[in-house]
């Protein structure tokens, strides 16, 4: 069930020895969510504990608690950032039906909790962390906004992209009131590159190729290149954007290679251009502007049908 | 002599015919500073014209006429984000001394205006801007707010840097309230490379060399990889910051090659270790994280003068 702030807020009041669920491959908004509410309902006594499936990364260590989080049996269970119970992962599974609340701000958000708190306008989860606890009256400490910048940073790309809102900027604007060293948060998020990354940059700007005068930007990512970079998979991302970063670029494709020895497709297309229309020939689907498919290997021949699919759209492109 | 915002919209309401200065290599803080102004006060029937030495960039078209300017003999001069007259550039060094007013946010300006508005706490000066036109009461049209925007991203890497403030923000939320279109103005700053910054990307990430157990990164920028790639001058910046970018890099040093065959030296350093030590035993000097030198070529030569020079830093860092 659908619930507003003002309910989430007398939930949360009344809730005791609550435990917090972030999702799997944790980021910062699922973290930053999770620990910023739980420092905040710890100040007004209560008893909470955040867990999450996977080991959390050393960049987020400025704002999540080093000591051991203590242990109790949860009478109220919170999972925040979280749409799916799939992505609760393989360790909190278990609670899977058991969320008492989730507060989210994804529009895909599956509703599995028995009452939901969801804002898919919302840059961040953590900007409605932000409101609840505003709502509740909870004062806002350092290690609590520390904590919500980061989400409401990582989700946003550092307020780069297009979901962000005034309201974004508003609670930023009141967590940097509350101290937060933001410089030294972004260097950490968006200014520090792992070997692992760099390695993986360096092989990937050299596989970089293009067809139909540049046009078309294609970017093979291989499991040999993952191996031989040491790359984390949440180097990944950033670097998938690349081929869609170049000037002119109309069709911008990455091949990243599965277990499989096949290849996931990602699709991205400037205005005019279908990328579901070049997916749904190989099978896939997906949105105008970004869409998907998987192609059997080896790579080259994989490369080659993407190919003839794309030069086919850009083909009944220019005859329009 | 320095004034108040006040003061200032005191003189630019009474000004008339108002020609306002640009730096020379314009960035999008220049620009929207400069543009962002003159529509405010045309907007209140004064004739205004904006000035730059150099050709405008066309990924600030979104916000700069396409119609030429109305021209008209100048009664008041106004310099924004104009830190020293040599800035203005050889298309407008006549105006040097005639400059009525400038606004700033360079705690190094050098006062060359008969009134300063200096707010060194600004991380934009679009962000003064903002302050003026709304001190004088003008209204926040989309192209001016567009103008202002793209001021402030431009000069806080999109709100990255640790310039920008709580007062950043709350501009920023006021110009998105003005229906800015913050997600593509940040896609055109921030997220298109151009054919030739790529290319020297790739010849910078294939050059990079460690020493020092990763604890120094150098770069090495010669004429002919500047050549070679086809890059911008304006690509360069974003390029130099790599080496510090990387993980567990404690000296930073990126040597541009000058049209003499001699190296501009730029290092940044982490804490503890002195940039500026480093740089005076090759005769230049600095900071403590941040110094330059220029040291003589040929390239090997100077990378292993600076290198022993580096060492010796590391070396005294050891052994505190």
């Amino acid at each position: 069930m659908q619930i507003d702030i003002k309910t989430c807020c007398r939930y949360l009041g009344t809730a005791e020895d609550i435990l917090i669920l972030c999702h799997r491959s944790p980021d910062g908004d699922t973290l930053g969510s999770g620990f910023g509410l739980s420092y905040a309902l710890q100040s007004i006594g209560k008893r909470v504990r955040v867990l999450c499936s996977d080991p959390l990364p050393d960049k987020f260590s400025n704002f999540y608690p080093t000591e051991p989080q203590e242990e109790f049996e949860p009478k109220y269970i919170v999972a925040v950032d979280v749409a799916d119970t799939k992505l609760l992962g393989v360790n909190l599974a278990h609670y899977a039906d058991r969320v008492d609340l989730c507060i989210d701000h994804h529009i895909s958000n599956t509703g599995y909790a028995a009452a939901l708190l969801l804002d898919a306008k919302a840059a961040a989860c953590a900007e409605i962390i932000y409101e609840v606890i505003s709502a509740m009256g909870l004062p806002l400490d350092l290690r609590i906004a520390t904590a919500l910048y980061t989400g409401i940073a990582t989700d946003t790309g550092c307020f780069r992209y297009p979901s962000t809102t005034a309201r974004t900027h508003q609670v930023a604007a009141r967590l940097i009131e509350a101290e937060v060293d933001n410089g030294a948060i972004n260097t950490a998020l968006f200014e520090t590159k792992s070997h692992g990354r760099l390695n993986l940059e360096k092989l990937v700007m050299n596989g970089l190729t293009f067809y139909y005068d540049n046009r078309c930007a294609l970017l093979v990512l291989s499991r040999e290149m993952m191996a031989q970079s040491g790359a984390a998979e949440e180097d990944v991302d950033g670097i998938s954007a690349l081929p869609r970063q170049i000037e002119g670029v109309q069709v911008a494709a990455v091949l990243r290679e599965s277990e499989t020895g096949s290849y996931k497709v990602s699709l991205r297309t400037a205005a005019g251009v279908n990328a579901s229309r070049i997916c749904e020939e190989l099978g896939g689907g997906g949105h105008k502007a970004a869409a998907g498919c998987m192609v059997r290997g080896p790579v080259q021949e994989a490369v080659d049908r993407l190919l003839t699919s794309i030069a086919a759209e850009l083909e009944r492109v220019a005859q329009c």
